[in-house]
């Protein structure tokens, strides 16, 4: 891939291919053994960091959109995106003088603040679970780094990046009581401690053990398998499994736990 | 007002006044005595129904954007309006050459293909609830009805704004489990008939009384109070009202009812 003409063309050609005032950006969050991360790209020979975004095609539908911009952007592929909200403050996206010479110096033609680039733009979010340790993302002609990063130790992004990361944590936390998130994040079958750490860093907080796996085997939304993971010679606790029949049921009648 | 003056004056400058191929959409669902209903207005001199909508300045925040619009078209004024969905189909917004004609017609002049008002649009939603018989909407110059419709007996609607209440829908039944939408909706004192009505009217579903009641004292959730509410000769059942605190309490910490 010719890396500087794509740029050169993105930046000459966008304002006919793309909505204008619009653009898709993507919280992707990776779980792994207790560790929640959040994937960002680092801009080409600039210290900055951003989500994973892009512009929507001027016959596209938004969720076609999301998909191929995360894809193009990261290399990661069927993955499950869902709306979460819509950033537009005016000023969200304003650049900082060194952004526009940094993106004059692309096309070794002064911006001119009539360029589509610098309008003001409207963000539609998007965000996905998956396991990290699954997936192997790559950063695209605009940037040098895409990784991985602790949610809790994130470097300083772009615009209000971080305001779209803590609004997606926020719907995840919600979402994780009505959706079957754990089903993408844990192996089919799963031992209680995986499925109570899954939970605890995702909320971001200690729930009591016990009480955890009374509820939900109570709810009967997991059950006991009479199968055992082999840890240790001395541990080897019991295996259990969703019951997706009837968490499908809870979520319909609507809420399920009270952790 | 002139409202030949306004319609037209909307037609020919919106272009330079809004942000191009965006509008809001307000769902405005409300609530009164087991009813649960949808603000709804007529277009002028058309059997056309739509939610109130409009367009964004080019300079102003959404949030302002949404509660701008939603006075203009209904009056409706101090409503907190929450952001729920943004819809984007790219031929949701496609005009039937009757509504063309239509609008032409306002005008006296054929409206040209590429009019702004004839673009592709992706619509930012907002919702909320109230107490309808405590509001008084009023359509604006471009309706000549403004009312509240029953959820489940909607008239046609134009574009895709019946999935629109749809989703809303969906999110008030979700928040009603985290968010203290009752607080706008039940005197500060009520019954638990009048609070176990509101749920099941928005839920759309049966509860069971008891169950129901136990669950919210049990979560210390409403309290009891020593009086009573004066029906008649032999009926005067005991009034409640929320525990903010206990409910603010048990919201952040994660979800409330198991319904």
């Amino acid at each position: 891939m010719n890396e500087e003409k794509d740029t050169i063309e993105l930046m000459e050609n966008g304002h006919s291919i793309y909505l204008p005032h619009l653009s898709i950006d993507c919280v992707i969050f990776g779980y792994h053994e207790q560790q929640l991360k959040v994937l960002l790209l680092k801009w080409k020979n600039r210290n900055r960091w951003s989500l994973p975004g892009g512009f929507i095609k001027n016959e596209e539908n938004l969720r076609t959109a999301a998909s191929r911009i995360l894809k193009e952007r990261t290399g990661l592929d069927d993955i499950f995106l869902q709306q979460f909200h819509t950033f537009g403050e005016p000023t969200r996206s304003e650049r900082s003088p060194e952004d526009v010479e940094h993106l004059s110096s692309i096309t070794n033609t002064p911006l001119d603040m009539e360029h589509w680039l610098l309008k003001r733009t409207v963000s539609i979010c998007y965000y996905a679970v998956t396991e990290f340790s699954k997936v192997d993302p790559q950063p695209d002609f605009l940037s040098e780094q895409c990784e991985w990063q602790e949610i809790d130790r994130l470097p300083e992004l772009i615009f209000d990046h971080r305001d779209m990361i803590e609004e997606a944590l926020k719907t995840l936390r919600l979402h994780i009581y009505h959706q079957p998130i754990g089903y993408n994040l844990l192996s089919e079958k799963f031992t209680l401690p995986e499925i109570h750490d899954l939970y605890e860093t995702i909320l971001g907080k200690a729930l009591d053990r016990r009480n955890f796996a009374k509820k939900l085997l109570s709810l009967g939304l997991i059950k006991k398998l009479n199968e055992r993971k082999s840890i240790g010679a001395h541990r080897s606790p019991y295996l259990y499994k969703f019951d997706k029949r009837k968490y499908e049921k809870a979520l319909k009648s609507g809420i399920v736990l009270v952790i």
